[in-house]
């Protein structure tokens, strides 16, 4: 009975340390923007324009993002097998993802693509609770979703808030280790 | 003589600092990303709708900018009278710049709205000399100018950097106070 005392006391103390910042109204847990994502349709080519920029010697490598098991990918409703290839780099208050669609099932990445060329698809807050708080939440304030998916360690959703905010707002979980 | 020796030594040393960064082949001076620049029709609009995001109950004012005697606005290398409505957000690691362009002069913001609707227009960097380093450095690498303008207090300049980087790079320099 103590044990679960104190399983709930931790679940409480997390739960308000999550909510802090949405207790006072915002939809995000925190004022922390953790990337900017950047679609492009050469990827290689923007890694490059990249690193010069930065002055990076050794680029960054390319790894392949696509829906799991657990969170495969849904793209306005519908499931998708979604591809997209992805780099990585590290300024030093902000990560730029770049991001490139890779074949041809529909996607969110390809329809900007397709609308608008080469551009900043999305900026990224970090949050916890996704599937129990977020979905409702967003319900309720009448924001749809774009795209969901994750991978074996998170999941994350695209928001439809370009009309509002004039950028795809990206939720992004990592779920904490067990 | 001891006098113009000391100056020459800060403005060594102060030159040096700035140029850590670009000595190591990187066209910035650093790798912290100050603001991202959001170009909307809607400028009150997306400003209630990122509070309502944030929980922000005092929404930021409205500013105007518009070019100044020292720093006049060139868009595309022409000079134009281009007035924008300007409001920011500070997040916990970079501020949110939401851009509204004002009147019928062309300019860079309007072009970028034509173009695409609402939608992340540019990243933005601060730097120092961009008068006596940048415009030079620009032409070696092949960078064209977009738009550059200024006020009392400092100056930008927007680089086409779109096909490159994917999105648009402005470089900020805020005077350093006499």
């Amino acid at each position: 009975m103590k044990r679960l005392y104190i399983i709930c006391f931790v679940l409480v103390v997390g739960l308000n340390v999550h909510a802090d910042e949405r207790n006072s109204g915002s939809l995000l847990e925190n004022h922390q923007a953790v990337h900017v994502g950047i679609v492009v349709a050469d990827l290689e080519a923007a890694i490059d324009a990249w690193s010069k920029l930065l002055g990076i010697e050794t680029p960054p490598g390319i790894v392949v993002g696509e829906g799991h098991g657990d969170n495969p990918t849904h793209y306005r409703g519908n499931p998708s097998e979604a591809k997209v290839r992805l780099a990585f780099f590290n300024l030093e208050n902000i990560q730029i993802e770049l991001l490139s669609p890779l074949g041809e099932e529909p996607n969110h990445w390809a329809e900007f693509l397709a609308k608008h060329g080469d551009g900043v698809h999305h900026l990224a807050f970090r949050v916890q609770g996704i599937g129990e708080v977020y979905l409702d939440e967003l319900a309720d304030r009448g924001i749809s979703l774009a795209q969901k998916g994750g991978w074996d360690g998170g999941e994350y959703i695209y928001l439809d808030t370009v009309d509002s905010l004039g950028v795809t707002l990206e939720l992004l979980e990592r779920y904490e280790q067990k």
